[in-house]
């Protein structure tokens, strides 16, 4: 007997109303609900390969709404990837288990991406979906040339970052997207209704989206929807008309199949209604050869692919770029020496710029951009000319005043692979991206973040846009590199390890003043974290820990103790997470014990005393800037060598 | 000679490019823009009275595009509020000077809140409107009866949480909001149209928005369009067609006028341009006695208000509610004796809403709501009944899946006054509503997060729905009080001290698991940030701080050392800057030195050193969680009793 499209997708219903149960924990309602939306897409259009799900012009599937993990999960095991084993499935949500709550980038291969936060999956696919169409201009004979597709639930289109991703991408005209919207009217509190009154498919026009509708449990009117919106040039919205839990026959259609098991006693019902009589965790073998033969489709494909790269001019640069691998030359070593034979002062985020400068003209897979900040944050430069709907080859990208929405991209970009995204704004807008920086930091991405503006010497602006818990609650995230260098030398020599992290966020803090050169040589210093910048001259007594743009006037202090006989050691710590990894003799050796240590940043204090110990002095702001010029606030919050110096002198002679 | 509207427009003009340029700093292009719209409206439209600037039935009007400050600025000083004085504006963005870079609302009377941060203007006023539309239902006589005006630009428009905005605004029918968009086509980088190709109208109308266009130079057209919008039904977006910096005839039109002073030989042209003779800082007579005549207009309407409240039956109530005094009874001291009587086990997510039971029974200013997290974050109450289109009276909100939206309207809720909202989502999502919260302590709201399923222990959910760096990096900001209680008793102490707290905000972190009654007293221990739960019975060599689900654990490894002979203190600390203000002897007694202070909290250790110093030990989370059962987590993590133990006595014994 045929297997049936309606028979595939009960194989995935089945086996996420048994993983869910026997988790005791999970979404069932989701699998269930998009099971033959998902069936259709796997077996008749998505391009991949189980055999090598790093294919690199494979399509690209994110789940967005991650809690229905098991339809993925469901998928690769039918479709015959090497994980998860039906075991795995077993130990769904289980300690060790790949086939984990939400769906983990670094779990399995074949999850593209870490979704579960939601709105961001749909927002990292914009990201995929850009990087695909670059790669696509820069190498020719369409050695990249595939789709992205996604499955996005109400969730994910009711979050702000929505209107962010698809603004920018209907604006650079995304036309291979394609978007399958499980519309089942559902949210966790219920109706939609109870929250919503918005027309989805016209705020998807206003967009510049084509929008199509279709029956999500009919598999011929899915696969028209489909085919609409691969001819659309359009990037596409599928509005999959669906019932949550379907199969289930007294819950579905309800949001108690959201996020709870079914129980023993429905999933009975279940299986009645689904004509399901195979035990749980067991797919009869008609059905799975089915899947298998399904998976098995994109072979072909992949060895044609396989063999046009073979032979293709820029097989070696297209391996290189897709691997991670940054080109064998060190233009930042030779701009440091530049520097240090005429030095610069100049802001840091000027200085990143210079840095830029030499960096995006050797390393071409660079792609800059800025949330509507160009000129502030310095990001662009000349080897990066506009990437737009006409160019898409180009390397920098307007990403307008959509903060969240760009570090989602950037997400998506470097997932995808090919590209190493950087883009900017302003450090305490940190905050309207920081859902998507900690989701870089979970997915262990690629990507630098320059924040420039980074403490009150941005000055008038005022509190609103001045930095102060912004630092600290960066560096407590896990995963995340912060550097916040003090001068041009620190600055380049940051750039270079941030984008020398293959595994791994990086994010730069950078000012807005000028800021004297303290470097007079090279030797990388700030890949240890913190470095003795200063040694003191007189008998050492102090140790000032500062970071950015206050080593300057930890150099001031440390003159002015020096000139009382007091010994003062000046140490830079551009990165807290680099020192912390240092080995105990060489964090022992720049934070002494027995002398007073005392740090200053501008910025809480929340934390310094990892650094000066709850017996060290910390120099910062406890409370919300203020609008006036820099100079003003630094001295109206006792930030300068005047201020500082006496209260340090008290404490030594006290 | 009669003064015309273009006249009154060109003071607002005059002002702004005059106070930026000796500044040498701030936006002119926005006031110079929107001055024909502003004066519109605050000539002939807006109810207001600038000798009672807490009127409380006044428009609200909100800058969003707070950038722009010189236009509320200029505004005030014309229609003559008490403050700024021309001496304020000539110290525009200088130190002490009210007439900060951007808008603050405890800066000037007249400011309805502080914007800047694109986007939340306008969101908070939605919550404004939303405010006005309950106290309207909930007294009678059209006690409260106004308009929420906001002016926003392309920035607040294109970011992520005007679409979370617009959709709760549409969806709730707020027709007396009425958004003035300031349409010039430019943003900072350039034209708009090089990052953004929506057609924005059509975007609100799918939101269920009316929409309207004007020519924003013509005051005639000006106020067709906003009569059109007040008739209308539903809230209106009226698109003002507008010149960036018109006026400045070289510039205008142009990012150059958005940002940086005009500089001296274009403001001498824009003044030629504008037929404008008078010195900076001076607005001719006939002029500013037009403009503080249309400021008088208010005057009898608020005279009539006063009379009516006067007699009103509500009069006491309604008082009470608009000064934000809590009602006379201590609800919260009975539900705790209860308790102490009858020892509950609960997650303090439900002992949260045991407390709220009572709380909001008692104090009917109390909305509830919940980004779609209802039953997850326990916020529903039996007196808090839904509030809707249909039914304005009521009290609990369902925002949607819109942390950062439902965040924003609650800090407008709070700064329109006369209710005291509360909201929940899980605490991992606090990253999504982080801007908002940042507003909500820099604006001294009272606003009570409810942040639920706050560490590993929420289990299966896995990484990307465990809070790992939340606590820490919400104690970073400054003004916001994080609540971490232990209990059922600990909670209801520190949801009393949340809404004790008229200056601001706070945070309430709960637990998904249940956890034992650790107090049998009262006497509201929680007030102090910190105490002593267990004292030492063993001479004392220990001292254990743990806050929440991991007090439970301190007091197992309590138990553990003292049958070991060394004593061991158990301190609770449900909320750090409480401690921090106690006096030095109290702390000094808690957290005593030549004892080991360990810390255990299921988060990152980053700035715990502050209460264990570097000698002491501090047990947590330094990476990304996992997906299993809490407590296979717990055990994973090494959060157990059992795991901390030996580790203690292995310091204590070394």
């Amino acid at each position: 007997m045929a297997v049936s499209p309606t028979d595939l997708a009960n194989a995935i219903r089945a086996l996420s109303m048994d993983a869910v149960e026997a988790a005791n924990s999970g979404h069932p309602g989701m699998p269930m609900g998009m099971a033959d939306v998902a069936t259709v897409l796997f077996t008749d259009y998505l391009k991949f390969d189980p055999a090598d799900p790093a294919w690199p012009d494979r399509d690209r599937f994110v789940l967005s709404a991650g809690h229905g993990s098991m339809l993925i999960y469901s998928l690769l095991y039918l479709t015959g990837y090497q994980r998860p084993t039906i075991d795995d499935i077993r130990n769904f949500r289980q300690l060790g288990s790949p086939c984990a709550g939400h769906p983990e980038n670094f779990e399995l291969p074949g999850i593209e991406c870490t979704t579960g936060p939601l709105g961001q999956g749909l927002a990292m696919a914009v990201g995929m979906a850009l990087a695909e169409r670059h790669l696509n201009a820069v190498f020719d004979d369409g050695l990249v040339d595939h789709r992205t597709w996604v499955i996005a639930g109400d969730g994910c289109l009711m979050e702000g970052i929505n209107h962010e991703a698809i603004g920018l991408a209907g604006h650079l005209k995304l036309g291979r997207l394609n978007v399958l919207w499980d519309d089942n009217k559902i949210t966790i509190d219920g109706a939609t209704s109870l929250s919503t009154s918005e027309d989805i498919p016209a705020r998807y026009r206003a967009a510049g989206w084509h929008t199509v509708t279709c029956d999500g449990h009919d598999p011929a009117d899915i696969a028209r929807a489909f085919d609409e919106a691969i001819a659309d040039e359009r990037p596409s919205l599928v509005q999959c008309r669906t019932i949550i839990g379907k199969g289930a026959p007294n819950k579905q259609g309800t949001a108690k199949t959201h996020g709870s098991p079914l129980g023993k006693d429905e999933i009975a019902a279940a299986r009645e209604t689904l004509g399901w009589t195979a035990p749980p965790f067991e797919v009869p073998a008609s059905i799975l050869a089915a899947w298998r033969a399904a998976g098995a489709r994109g072979g072909a494909l992949r060895a044609e692919w396989t063999d046009r790269l073979a032979t293709h001019g820029d097989h070696d640069e297209f391996g290189r770029r897709v691997a991670g691998r940054l080109p064998d030359n060190d233009v930042t070593a030779t701009a440091i020496a530049g520097w240090l034979a005429d030095p610069q002062k100049v802001a840091t985020r000027k200085a990143s710029e210079l840095a830029l400068d030499a960096l995006t003209a050797a390393i071409p897979e660079m792609i800059g951009g800025s949330a509507d900040l160009t000129g502030s944050n310095n990001t662009k430069t000349p080897a990066t000319t506009p990437l737009t709907a006409e160019d898409y080859a180009g390397r920098y990208i307007y990403y307008g005043i959509r903060e969240f929405g760009m570090s989602a991209a950037m997400n998506g970009m470097a997932l995808h692979g090919g590209v190493i995204p950087f883009g900017g704004t302003f450090m305490v807008f940190s905050d309207y991206a920081r859902p998507a920086i900690r989701l870089s930091a979970l997915q262990r991405a690629r990507i630098v973040y320059v924040m420039t503006h980074d403490s009150i010497g941005l000055g008038e602006d005022g509190p609103t846009h001045q930095p102060i818990e912004h630092l600290q609650s960066l560096r407590a995230m896990p995963g995340l590199d912060v550097y916040r260098p003090c001068d041009i030398i620190e600055t380049a020599e940051c750039w270079q390890l941030a984008l020398n992290r293959a595994d791994g966020p990086s994010l730069l803090a950078l000012t807005r003043q000028n800021l004297p050169q303290l470097r007079d040589g090279g030797g990388m210093l700030s890949a240890r974290g913190a470095y003795r910048l200063r040694a003191a001259a007189a008998p050492r007594q102090v140790v000032l820990i500062a970071t950015g743009s206050e080593v300057e006037i930890a150099c001031g202090v440390a003159e002015r103790l020096e000139a009382e006989g007091i010994g003062a050691d000046v140490v830079s710590m551009p990165c807290t997470s680099r020192f912390d990894a240092q080995p105990d003799d060489y964090r022992a050796d720049i934070l002494p014990g027995g002398v007073l240590r005392v740090s200053i940043e501008a910025g809480t204090t929340f934390g310094w005393e990892r650094y000066t110990g709850l017996e060290g002095m910390r120099f910062g702001i406890d409370r919300f800037g203020a609008s006036a010029p820099a100079s003003a606030l630094y001295d109206y919050f006792g930030l300068t060598a005047e201020k500082i110096t006496p209260k340090v002198i008290a404490r030594v002679k006290g």
